[in-house]
C-alpha cells in the first residue's frame, strides 16, 4: 500500500504536466501538489487537488451582500470580518482534496468529520501492506493520573523497551498470520497453491489496530477549519495531530488570509460564558473576586484562571 | 442584480486569464467558463469552478480496490459499472460551482437539495433589480385535470392575454412600491432625502415570488446527478428543468462519461418492484397476465404497462 | 392554511389521547404537544413529537465514557462540561419535531439550516391562504443608518401609514389575481366552470413573499441550539427572532439542564481573539491600553470594549 | 463492556417504567424496547428511543400536498406511493436510536453511513473488554474465486481449526499485552502499583480489528432504509448482515407499512437501464434477442439475464 511503481510514475506525470486554466490558482499550493509530506513512521499527508482561493471567498461573501457592499473595506478585512463572526458559508466555496496514509486508529477519530468525501483502500478487496505505526521513543508517553484522556510523562528505559517490544511483535505477528491465513503474500501471490485461503473480508480481522490504510478526503474550507480546530489542538492526540499541522501548512500555502483569520479567531480565541464576562467585567473594575463568590464551579474558576494568565 | 459593469469587467478578465496548473483540466467545460448560459426570460447559469475530471473517478475507485483492480478493465467501464451499482463515492471526488441567477420561486424548490454550499444574494442588505420572470406564450399552461401538481393545455387568447397581463402589472407594481418604501432606487440612490426609507428587510416582503434572486452554488458530482435525475425529469416543473438542462450540458462538457453512465442508468433507467419483475418474468415465459391476476393495484399496473410499451 | 376543521379535531384527537410508553418521557413538554404557539399575526410553532430528554445526553455521553466515567460528578455538572467544550454529539442524541406557520420571507431564512428535515406546504399541489404578515405598528422600522442589514427608529404617522397601506393592499390584490388566474376559489372550488384555470404551479408566482407557507421541521437537539443561537440572537432579523424564542421557551421545557448550559455557555458567551485576549491579559495586569497599541483594527477595539462594558 | 450490573440494572429499570405520553406509540415496538437482540458472538442491538409511526409518514406528506389531497386514497396507498417514487423527506419524519455492540472492523464500514448521530465507546477513556468476534464454522469461508470481495466455499479440517486458532490466540495475546502496556485490568484496577501504564490512548493500538466496541446510533427512517438497502443485502459482509437483519425485524414492528413498501420497492427491486429496458420490449414483442446484437457488454447481459430468471 505504500505508492506502487506504477502509482509514482503516475504522480511524477501528474506532477510534470502544465495545464492552461482559467481557474483561480495558487501557485504556492501548486508548488506543493503531489508531492507528499511524510507524517509519523510510514504516514504521508498530500493535496491531490483543490478548488478556490482566498478571493473566492470574497467572491461569494460579496455575491450575499450585492451592491450593499460597495463600500466595504479591502479583502483581507472582509475575510477576517467574516471569520469572527461565524459566517461560514463563504468558506465553504472552497475545496480540497487529500491523499493520506494513516494507522487505522487515527482513521477512526478522523472519520468522525462527517462533512467530508472518502474513498478508503478496502481490505475486503485487497491485501493491506506490512506497515504498522510504532511510537517514536519520545512518544511513548503513560497515561495521564489528571486527565482520562491525555497523556503523562513519557516512559522510559525497561518499560519503554517492553511496550516497543510487544507493539512491534504483535503487529508483526498478526500480519504474518494474516497472509498465512489468506494464503497470499503481500503482493496478493498465493503462497501454498494447493490450498484455500480465508476470504480477505474475513482474514483482515486480525490485523492491529495500528495498521495503516491509506484514502482520499475531500473537503470545503469551512469544514477543513473545523476538523483543524478540533485535530490541531493542543488536547488532540498527538498521532492526529501530526496530520493536522501537515494539513495546516497546506491551508497556509492555499488560502493565506482566511488561514490567518483562522488562528487567530479560532484556533487561538478563547471563549467566556455569560457568568465568566462578569468576572472579568469586576475584575476590570478594579475588584479582587475570588472564587468563592464568583459563582463558577472550582472547575470552571481554575479554566478562567488558566485563561487570563493567573493560573499557578 | 443583472451583472454590474464592475462585475462584467472582473468576469471578462477572470476569462481571458490564462494560469498554469498541475491540476486535471477539461478543455471542453475550460471553454465555458466565465460564460453565462441564458435561462428563462432573465436569468442565467454560469460554471465559475470546478475540481476534477472522470479520471479523477477512476482514481479514487482505484484506492479503494487497491491491488485488487490490477486487473479492472478500463477506465470507461469501471466508472459505468460503479454508476450501475450505485457505488456512489467515487463521484464526490469532483465538484463544480455554479453562479445562477433564478426565480425565488424556483430558489425554493432547488434550496430543498441540502448537499451543496450556497451564498445567496441578501435582500436584508441590498436591493433588488427591477426584473421578474413573465412565462413565455408557450409555456403559460393550464392546471391538468388529471395530476394536481402537474399543466395541462397551453392558455390562449383572452384568458392568456389576461393572465400575463396580471403578471406583469402586480409584479411592477409591487416591486414600485418596494422601492418607494424603501426611499431608495434600483441604484440604492435614495429618492427623497428628507424621508427616512422602511428597513430592507422588512420592504422586501413586498415583492412577488417571480422576482429574480441569484447565488453561487457548489456541490459534488454525486449530489449534482441526484439533483439532475429529479429536475431534468420530465415532471420536474419547467422553470426548474431547463436551468437543468443547462446543467446538463455543462456536466456533458466536464464529465462526459460519467455523464453518459448517468443518462443510461440513472436518468433513462427503470424500476420494477419485486412484483412487477414477477410478473415480467411470467410474460417473457410468454403467459398473457392481466391486471386483475397481477397482484398490482390500478395504478401500478397502468405504470407498468406505460413503462414496457404496452400502454395504450 | 389555517388549521381546518378536520385538522383541529385530528390535533385535539392526538392531544387528548394518552399512551402508555417505555419511553424517556418529559412532563412538562407534553403538557405543551399539540397546543400553537402564536407568533406574529398569523404564524404559530407546535412542538409535534419529541425523542429523549437531559438524561439522554448524559446516556449518550456515558458510553463514550465508558467505565471511566465512575467517578464523573452528577449529570447536571457533566451536560455543562459538554456544553463548555463543544462535545456536540451527546446532544445529537435528542430529537424534536414542530409543525410551523410562517411568511415565505422568513422561511427563506430558515431552511438555509441544512441539517434539518422538512416537509413544506406545496403550492404546486394546493391553494394558499388569504394571509399576510403585516408588521404591527412597532415593529415598522426604518433602515438602519449604520448598519446595512439593520433596523433604526420606528415610523411613525403618515410614512408608517402609507407602508402599512402599501403592504396591505399589494399582498391583497396579488392574492386575489392569484385565484382568479387558477380560477378556483380558496377551498380550491371553480370560480368560473366554463374557464380553465392557470396551473397552480405557476400561480403561485404572483403572490407576495409576505404570504404564509406551513411546515414540519424535525432536527436534533445539537442543530436546534446551532438555529437558536443564530436565530434567538439580537441581530436576527426580529420576524424569525421570535419563532426562535417561541422554541427556546419549547426547549426550556424539554431539556431545562441543557438550555441553561447553553445559554450561559453560548448565547451568552462572548469570544475573544489571540490578540484580544493578550490585551485582556495586560488590562489585568493594571496596564493601560490604547486601542493605538492593541494591535486591534478600530472595528475591532469598539467591539471589545462594548463586550467588556467600556464602550461609551 | 457487556453490560455491567449497573447498566442492567438501569435499563431493567427503563423497561419496567411506564411513562404517560401523547405521543405517537407504537405497541409492538414498546414491547422490544430495551431488549437486546443478540448478534454474532458477542454482539447486540437493541433499540433505545424511537419517533413517529406509519401515521407521521403520512402527516408529514399531507403537510406538502394540503388540501390537494382531499380525495387521496387511504393512508397505504399513500406511503407506498412515496416509496415508489422515491419521495423520500417524509420518511426523514421518524427517528430511531439504537444501542449496538460490534466488532472494529464492522464499526468501520457501518461509520461510512454518515447521515446519523454516533456516539462511540472511547478507548482513549476507558479499558476495552477482552471479546473477540471469532466467525462460527459455517462461517469460516474461503475467499471466491470470482468475487474479489466476496466468499466461497467453506473451510473445513485442518485449515479452518487452524484459522480459528489464530485468529483466537492472537486475538487473546494481543489483548493480554494491552493490558499489560496499561498497567491496569479489565475492572481499570492497576495490576503494578510501582510501575507507570502507556497512556490508554496509545495502548488500544495494539488490539485486534474484531475486538468488540459498542455505540449508540440514532438516524431517521429514510436513511436507515439506505442502510439497510446496503448492508441487509445479499452482497453484503455477512458480519454486517445479521445486525441489518436485526434492524429489519425492529423496522417491521415498528412501522410496518413503510417497511413492506420498502421490501417491494427497494430491497426486492430491479433497475434496469435505458439500453436494458429496449431489449426487454423487444423481447415482449417476441423477438429472440442475442449479446451480440444486445449493445449490452457481456457482463451486462449476464446481469440481465439473471435478474429475469434466464441465467443458466
Amino acid at each position: 500500500m505504500a505508492l506502487t511503481d506504477a502509482q509514482q510514475q503516475e504522480i511524477d506525470a501528474a506532477r510534470s504536466a502544465a495545464h492552461q486554466t482559467r481557474r483561480p490558482t495558487v501557485p504556492a499550493l501548486e508548488a506543493m501538489l503531489f508531492t507528499a509530506t511524510p507524517v509519523l513512521d510510514h504516514g504521508f499527508v498530500r493535496v491531490v487537488d483543490y478548488m478556490g482561493d482566498d478571493a473566492a471567498i470574497v467572491q461569494a461573501a460579496r455575491v450575499s451582500y450585492g451592491r450593499g457592499t460597495k463600500a466595504v473595506s479591502e479583502d483581507r478585512g472582509l475575510i477576517r470580518y467574516l471569520m469572527r463572526h461565524r459566517h461560514s458559508t463563504p468558506f465553504e466555496m472552497c475545496e480540497i482534496k487529500y491523499h493520506v496514509k494513516l494507522p487505522i486508529f487515527v482513521a477512526r477519530q478522523w472519520i468522525r468529520h462527517r462533512t467530508a468525501n472518502v474513498n478508503e483502500y478496502s481490505a475486503r478487496y485487497s491485501i493491506l501492506d506490512r506497515e504498522f505505526y510504532i511510537p517514536a521513543a519520545e512518544n511513548l508517553a503513560a497515561q495521564s493520573s489528571m486527565n482520562r484522556q491525555g497523556r503523562g510523562a513519557v516512559l522510559e528505559g525497561a518499560e519503554a523497551a517492553r511496550v516497543l517490544d510487544l507493539l512491534r511483535e504483535d503487529a508483526t505477528r498478526n500480519y504474518d498470520h494474516y497472509v498465512e491465513m489468506l494464503n497470499e503474500d503481500e503482493k496478493g501471490e498465493p503462497i501454498d497453491p494447493g490450498r484455500q485461503g480465508l476470504a480477505r473480508e474475513l482474514g483482515r480481522m486480525n490485523l492491529t489496530l495500528n495498521a495503516y490504510t491509506q484514502w482520499y478526503w475531500k473537503t470545503d474550507l469551512h469544514n477543513l477549519f473545523n476538523f483543524l480546530s478540533l485535530r490541531a489542538d493542543a488536547h488532540a492526540q498527538y498521532e492526529i495531530r501530526v496530520y493536522a499541522e501537515a494539513m495546516m501548512q497546506s491551508a497556509e500555502a492555499w488560502v493565506p488570509i482566511a488561514t490567518g483569520a483562522f488562528r487567530d479567531y479560532r484556533l487561538g480565541a478563547v471563549t467566556f460564558s455569560a457568568q465568566m464576562l462578569g468576572i472579568l467585567r469586576r475584575m476590570l473594575a478594579g475588584e479582587a473576586v475570588e472564587q468563592a463568590d464568583s459563582g463558577l464551579s472550582k472547575r470552571e474558576w481554575r479554566e478562567l484562571m488558566d485563561t487570563i494568565g493567573r493560573g499557578l
